[in-house]
């Protein structure tokens, strides 16, 4: 509520600027630039939308991360959530709320980092809001996706007997952070785990073209936290092996000094994997999409889940769930 | 990246408060509660998205507007865009940055509000993300709406000649804006426009239909700047009508009493009023779904706005335009 000298303000041009760096996009009727951005599905594709808010402070702290992979993780964690339905992402909108103390040079640092990994999954900055903020810095992401009718993949669909999987590897993302929080610099496997995640498109698109997933999210907010999820939503439970939980290497030579660290690969948050069910019991012996699937237990008809050990005793995760608005 | 003692936690009973005030949503495939929203478009219809950013002491001070209202208003101000493309909503996504002093209570009524206006517009709250500030109230909104193939109205279609249009009236929000900056309380009529404008989604989608409107946007930073806008993307020149711009009982009362106010209708913000251009120019004399239309200049091919007075001289606004980056 405030003015400048000029209509020809700095929120302007910046706003030119990103244009700039988008470039052209045949894709969209219209991108940035009017009032909203116009696009138009393929025929017999539903639209899929999620959106994140990303706080300093809250979920990322800059002295960690530079605002270039802060870009990049920004567009990361909600393609993510396009992959858990199985769907193509095609169009990013960006919101920044920019802090007092963030110098130019660092918000299009930010800004080519966004676009940079939007590029690499074929998907446009479409448009978006700017303003500044009198606290933290402020990123609002929202994306949409397609997904051919009839092989969305919700939470609700898992069934007893049906076996659970995840992609890639758990707890690096969240090893890191307790690295950085503790002083310590992380090896390089997990902190880029922790800076640039990867949506896992191929994967969830694979599952869904082939109709292999009867219940999929992604691992945001920890293993156990999304597993329930995915167990209310479906009304049964889980048991899970805690030998078959993937783990990295450098997760597992932790491991091997800390026992107690398996605790954040089953509830340590951004890992950023799809999380599914499946009624096929060999799906991890299938060429499935990089970075693959581990068969991680199956579905009970009970409720809640039983973590398993190798010699049949069950295990309590000591790690509570995590919760964002428990920052203050 | 803090955590609570439970995964059923306040974030995960807000969204399940909030699922049950949106209620049943026949529109939407999948609405809240999953990874993403899922929504099918009808044939031939163009998906438009528009998000904006709120940000407390940015946008909005909490000491002027009620939770309710400024749930109402978030809403508005988005659908405002929708309607400057000649659009119909469909969806909205909610993100909120709640502030520590935030109570629950003041939240939910916020929320209310939210889902209130929505309604207004048979428009449905679809998905969102919830976390907790360190700062101010952040408050981010995105929409959804449709447009029939070939009927969006762009901001770069004005020609010379062209008679400029602007619905309802101006300056009535700059105007309340400025009395509750000096302590005053505005009269209810202005009060009502700077807390609870509307979109004028009827009139929007009147001028899209009928193909009428040759470029359009919404009011929000101001006529004159926004007049540039349209201006500059369809590169040419504006001459408008001082005498013609359609103001308030309420804002000329003031304006007898204060000459100067007339800048608030030029480039005080926040009307939320369409602007547009049309080669008819006897619209203001036709049926116009409510609050019609106001005939206040016509397009040239210079370059730029003249501002004609009554006698024929040319008029000067002393107020600058809108930056939302200036406010610190």
């Amino acid at each position: 509520m405030t003015e400048t000298n000029s209509v020809q303000s700095s929120e302007f041009e910046l706003i030119r600027w990103i244009q700039q760096q988008v470039g052209i996009c045949d894709r969209l009727l219209c991108g940035i630039g009017d009032d909203c951005a116009i696009d138009q599905l393929p025929i017999n594709q539903l639209l899929l939308t999620s959106n994140d808010l990303l706080i300093e402070d809250v979920h990322f702290t800059r002295a960690w991360i530079s605002m270039f992979d802060l870009g990049r993780k920004s567009v990361a964690v909600n393609l993510s959530d396009i992959a858990a339905m199985g769907g193509t992402p095609r169009a990013l909108f960006l919101g920044i709320g920019r802090s007092k103390h963030l110098k130019e040079a660092d918000l299009k640092d930010f800004i080519r980092g966004f676009i940079h990994e939007a590029k690499q999954h074929d998907v446009v900055l479409a448009g978006g809001d700017t303003c500044g903020s009198p606290g933290p810095l402020i990123v609002s992401v929202t994306v949409q996706g397609q997904v051919p009718a009839g092989k969305a993949v919700a939470r609700h669909g898992a069934c007893c007997g049906d076996a659970i999987y995840v992609s890639g590897t758990l707890g690096d993302s969240a090893l890191a952070l307790k690295l950085l929080q503790s002083g310590q610099t992380p090896p390089p496997a997990l902190a880029q785990r922790f800076h640039t995640p990867s949506a896992r498109i191929d994967v969830g698109r694979y599952l869904s073209k082939n109709e292999l997933a009867t219940a999929m999210l992604d691992v945001s907010d920890g293993l156990l936290a999304d597993m329930n999820h995915l167990l209310v939503a479906s009304a049964v439970g889980a048991e899970l092996d805690l030998a078959a939980l993937p783990l990295s290497q450098a997760f597992r030579s932790a491991l091997a000094r800390d026992p107690g660290l398996i605790d954040l690969a089953l509830a340590g948050g951004e890992d950023y994997e799809l999380l599914f069910t499946s009624s096929r019991h060999d799906l991890e012996q299938t060429a499935m999409p990089a970075p693959g699937v581990a068969k991680i237990g199956h579905i009970t008809a009970g409720a809640g889940i039983i973590l398993r050990q190798d010699n049949g005793d069950m295990y309590q995760c000591l790690r509570p769930g995590f919760d964002h608005f428990a920052t203050h």
